[in-house]
């Protein structure tokens, strides 16, 4: 593997068409892109490029096997101008982890930071430093190989774009709790950050939509009984003072801010659970006002309070509270990944 | 809608570089393909093109989300030169049908099937005539609109291209029972041709390949005691001389060849029942010799015999019968379907 990157600088810069007070969520796409080919069974030519269109085969795989696998990332700038990731070997190992369970080639972590690094190092300017505002990483691999086949592709692509983007939600969301339809099976790729599992979870969600809700919250594909995962967050429910959310599985995907979200939750004295959690005692808890908050956690999403949420035809909603958990571990887990405050985890990294 | 179809002919026809007595499956592409888009609301600009690269944003969503649907389908030439496919409208209205499930617009049927004639009469000198081989013809449908947002894009493309291609298995093919992953769950996306099944079933079916069988016999997600698809093709067993198939449900494609099989079988005074089928039973019949026969059918495994399967670490094989019924059906289809038999059923289309 030849793991020096070429870098071919964008003649024509767009950033200064760009309105970095007023960012959408990832589609607003910075100059350059890395891009990495695996091919007679190696990745190579690793370069940085600028962000310009990809050419396929009509029998690419991509188009016709869902071979693709993604992660999620943020870079944030400080008032010194310092650029920071958050975790990001967290992402390459679970990039990995969705490889394997798509036989997809796994790529190395010193070839992939590598590659990130030159790529923000090159697009540095493009990192927003507004409140609020990072600059989305989208790391992306997919099956670019041909063949009306359905077995896995002998070529692939890892691309990483990136995208300032502003908040995933406009303020709070309210979820419908499923009840017909499901996001993964067991013995599936739920856990895995494979392009299909988002797919599959459209047509629920547009129908959830369509009822004035903006999410689903996935329950197990089996009873419905077991609150899984929301798609695009995890989800944490808080009963009384203790914060509760569903253990990893091979449905559930192990969100990167859901571990940190745990980690910084027990240690700053919150009583944590992590356990299966029935619907039925969300309803009864948001019945006999013990349900205090809900809400979902993600790097797009970050942590998002969750104002109600419907079931079985009816909306329970959640109180307003003075001082909820949501808000105090946003400004902690945000602190540390914009080094606003100290980092015991060693979870930032500077570039 | 404007359906009138532009034609672009190629300047280079490959087709003197094919070798028709030697086609291997769905790798081999014939001079030209059918594109159509899907923006501002509508499909438009129908074309029969060269078959050449497609050209995306790197944040197309079908990299990303895996939006994407296909179709398999085959035309086939008789002796005279006619040339006919196997009841192409069950095709469209499948695609259709995984279209809705997987938030796509779906396609007027009078487009697709004008679309799909005029390729058909482009290519016609790709259509084989040699025994056992045809034109395998691959619909697709993908998210060609753009943005890092994990919801259904704003944009498509609907594809015909065609491959002359010869038998998918060479023989009979060694299956294994599944008993740790699963294809579908109750409520996803199971019988919707969505490209994210078919990746999702790569790394189980390595597995299988490793330890010698070519393909794995899913079974439900949950218990691990029914049998369900093979993924490539849908699955009959024979009891003594019953023929049985599951039922189609949300996890399992409603395959066409299945349901003419089904028909051709009962119109034949063949046994057939479609109803759930245990592991157990299956076991059972194999140990106490009940077990005559089981079998493959799909568009591109026609009707593949099962030489045996494997499950929980042991191996059955399946007895060599004179007259099996896999033979004698798939001699009737493809009767049918070639035009060397009569058809009683109105399934064949002459073009």
């Amino acid at each position: 593997m030849n793991s020096e990157i070429k870098i071919e600088l964008t003649e024509h810069s767009k950033i200064n068409s760009v309105d970095f007070d007023n960012l959408p969520f990832g589609s607003v796409f910075s100059d350059h892109m890395f891009v990495c080919d695996f091919k007679d069974g190696q990745w190579q030519n690793p370069t940085v490029k600028p962000y310009s269109p990809i050419t396929l085969d009509p029998s690419a795989k991509i188009f016709h096997y869902g071979q693709s696998i993604f992660e999620g990332m943020k870079a944030y700038k400080d008032a010194d101008n310092n650029v920071m990731l958050f975790r990001p070997l967290d992402n390459c190992k679970r990039l990995n982890k969705s490889a394997e369970r798509m036989v997809i080639p796994q790529i190395p972590e010193e070839l992939f930071m590598a590659g990130l690094k030159k790529l923000l190092e090159i697009d540095n300017a493009w990192i927003p430093t507004n409140d609020g505002s990072s600059l989305y990483i989208r790391p992306f691999m997919f099956a670019s190989g041909n063949g009306f086949h359905a077995s896995p592709a002998n070529e692939y692509k890892l691309i990483i774009a990136t995208a300032p983007s502003g908040a995933y939600f406009a303020g709070k969301v309210k979820v419908l709790i499923e009840e017909k339809y499901a996001r993964a099976a067991n013995g599936g790729v739920g856990f895995a950050k494979a392009g299909g599992n988002y797919a599959a979870q459209f047509y629920p969600t547009q129908l959830a939509i369509e009822k004035g809700y903006n999410q689903v919250i996935w329950t197990d594909d089996n009873t419905h009984e077991y609150i899984e995962e929301a798609g695009a967050m995890n989800i944490f429910v808080r009963i009384n003072d203790t914060l509760i959310t569903s253990p990893t599985s091979d449905r559930i995907l192990d969100g990167i801010t859901r571990k940190s979200i745990l980690q910084i939750a027990k240690d700053t004295g919150i009583d944590v659970e992590e356990r299966k959690i029935t619907v039925s005692e969300v309803i009864a808890a948001a019945q006999n006002g013990s349900l205090k908050e809900m809400f979902g956690a993600g790097t797009a999403a970050v942590v998002s309070p969750i104002a109600g949420f419907g079931y079985q035809n009816k909306d329970y909603d959640l109180p307003e509270l003075e001082k909820p958990f949501a808000a105090k571990l946003k400004k902690q887990i945000t602190d540390i990944q914009t080094n606003k405050a100290e980092d015991p985890y060693g979870w930032r990294v500077m570039l």
